[in-house]
């Protein structure tokens, strides 16, 4: 596949996020309100102002759940109609009057966040981690190869990129120390994943096929993680409150239609998966992930590089297991894919990878070292599939570390 | 405090759950569709209908949630409104007209729920699983008495007394295999619960008398649990699929003004408590429990007794901790108790304890064995408040297990 031609310029720079081929839905902000929108180029275009042929209350509220609600047929139809809107000069004249320029723009979040669910997918990931804390022999859990592993997260956490995000307070307990002290986490950290979006719902279980044909689209995830509240709090029933700060996406859902070109397989399997989990086509993505430090004030240090297809479990698969119970899924549920690591030590996607648990600072380009995040950095992630002369951007998943509230805590 | 009487006679009982002490919020359907209700004796009040002196529009949709959302104020003139109403024989002509006999009427989830967390803060129930599990030396976990643990559920699962619960289906592993099978659970268990209800948001940590008066009502609760799944699912995030088929609540709000007079404190501590979770006065509630199993066709054997004090955590200890690190909380968001266990055999909140792990079945009064749930098994949870001459009820919170999906899974 190759570039799709616009009559917005913008659109047709081979390193510009937003080709007439991506066409990624948001809500923006240019002054007057948040509005739904479509990037496009240097421009998001207030999509509400156009002749989408769609049913006008499909965009009453400024979110895109009730399109993803309407279902794939109203998918396809409303992407097929703008590219027909941007392709073709005959329609410039009642287009371009709606085009708002991206840096003149604050985005909101695209879409009401029903239900959050985080995964633990990425095998690399969960033997460095499994390594760190049980040594390498017992590294992975001996479910890991069978169960797409995932937890509950908390939804009204979930907020968009920019928003900053303040170092929580939580329960500490040093090794050293037989109770825990209540205090700043000491231990702030990111994870780099992809968040899938559920479009349409479920009751009872579903396959890996129809758990596919359910997600509406994609977007970036960084979800920011507490490792000392986490491990004192984690055992028996999972992280907690150490999750709950706060979970950064990217502002754009870049369609499972934009990403199709860019379909890959999971890999060879080591134990053979229980027939429900079997895929009956490639559902990764080939989309090539990054993670930049800045320090306040600083210029920003890419502290790591890797790709989706890093992940052992697609978020079909995950989708699927997810309905094994009978729990229904509803529209707006978000599924993180679970922290994406690669083989080497600088495709590690979080810094208590990076930083080997803290024993191995990471030297900033800027000269600062860092095991953890500090207050002021600014964390972004960026990721892009890249095609014959064009590229499906994600935009940037960015966030910034402020200081946890005064020590003088709320107490009855 | 006494019996407040009522002109609706059959509300002055002292058998009956719905006193006009009590006035729980729920939402009925008698054939008209759903619709916002209040029990009172025999009946319910179709509270749309009479001049409750509040906004309109607090009851334009079939739910509580606009009226939790409208705050601590509007609750408490609700409440006088009512038993202003419900008391006096000059209303009685107005109101009589309203009132809908409840066994005509099917009922209906009282509110929608937001985000579902679940603790585990009974004392003598994580004692009990512990040992069964880690032995009596280590049965509690290391942070147990120091947090209140607790993990997110899944809200889309919880559903309305009567609802039937469908076995789920799911990974299991043997002790004595190596790889799991895709199957029906076989050890599906109840957990008896108290679920309080949050009506107003925060955002930010809030303390213990904050977290308090956040919170608007309680039901009864019983969180299915699939022993099987989550035993080889659990570790290292914590259950997941062997909580989301289906969490079952009582369909009355019981506001925490019905209670008041029923506060008990919680217990000595064993451990210091860290300063932010100290609390104020007493929280917990002086609230007799109960569960009743009838198999298909029979009659229903009382498996156990016990009572809500015999929790180690308050609801509003576990909301503030739900704060700490920052999680913004929203109104129409539930906290399930964790399973409450007293300290004899036959007041043990699961069947997991009941029958120890399935090693010591119950006989129940009908002759037949049980370990865990069997198909057609109706599940019952009652609960009261007893006070001087009258009984603040929360109605049945009901469920029958149903068999499992066809052994044809969906494959890819």
């Amino acid at each position: 596949m190759s570039l799709i031609r616009s009559w917005v310029e913008s659109a047709n720079d081979p390193e510009c996020d937003f080709p007439l081929n991506n066409l990624p839905y948001g809500v923006f902000d240019a002054g007057q309100g948040p509005r739904m929108g479509v990037a496009i180029g240097a421009f998001v275009l207030d999509v509400v102002q156009v002749d989408h042929g769609l049913d006008p209350s499909l965009f009453a509220a400024p979110s895109w759940n009730a399109v993803m609600a309407a279902g794939p047929e109203v998918w396809a139809a409303l992407r097929a109609r703008l590219t027909e809107l941007l392709a073709g000069e005959a329609h410039r004249t009642a287009v371009e009057p709606h085009l708002v320029p991206l840096e003149t723009v604050q985005m909101r979040m695209p879409f009401a966040v029903t239900e959050y669910t985080d995964f633990y997918a990425s095998k690399n990931h969960a033997v460095n981690v499994g390594t760190m804390f049980r040594g390498a022999e017992n590294a992975l859990p001996p479910n890991w190869l069978s169960i797409p592993i995932g937890y509950n997260g908390r939804a009204s956490s979930v907020v968009v990129s920019g928003t900053p995000v303040q170092r929580p307070l939580g329960q500490l307990k040093a090794p050293d120390q037989d109770l825990p002290v209540f205090a700043p986490c000491q231990r702030f950290d990111l994870e780099l994943e992809m968040g899938a979006i559920v479009g349409q719902p479920s009751s009872g279980m579903v396959s890996v096929a129809e758990a596919d044909d359910m997600i509406f689209g994609y977007v970036l995830l960084n979800d920011w993680s507490a490792r000392d509240i986490q491990a004192w709090e984690y055992q028996p029933l999972g992280p907690f409150q150490a999750k709950a700060t706060a979970t950064t996406i990217s502002p754009w859902i870049v369609t499972k239609a934009a990403l199709e070109p860019f379909r890959r397989p999971t890999p060879e399997r080591e134990r053979p998966l229980l027939p429900y989990l079997a895929e009956p086509g490639p559902m990764l993505y080939d989309i090539d992930l990054s993670v930049g430090l800045a320090p306040e004030g600083k210029a920003e240090t890419v502290i790591a590089r890797t790709n989706y297809t890093h992940m052992y479990y697609s978020a079909a698969q995950q989708l699927c297991h997810h309905t094994t119970s009978g729990c229904p899924m509803r529209v707006g549920d978000l599924l993180g894919s679970g922290t994406i690591s690669g083989t080497t030590p600088d495709s590690r996607g979080s810094l208590l990878e990076l930083s080997w648990g803290g024993k191995e600072p990471l030297t900033l380009d800027t000269g600062e070292p860092r095991s953890f995040l500090e207050d002021g950095d600014r964390l972004t992630l960026y990721g892009a599939a890249k095609g014959d002369g064009y590229r499906i951007g994600f935009g940037a998943c960015s966030g910034t570390v402020r200081p946890a509230a005064a020590a003088e805590l709320p107490t009855a």
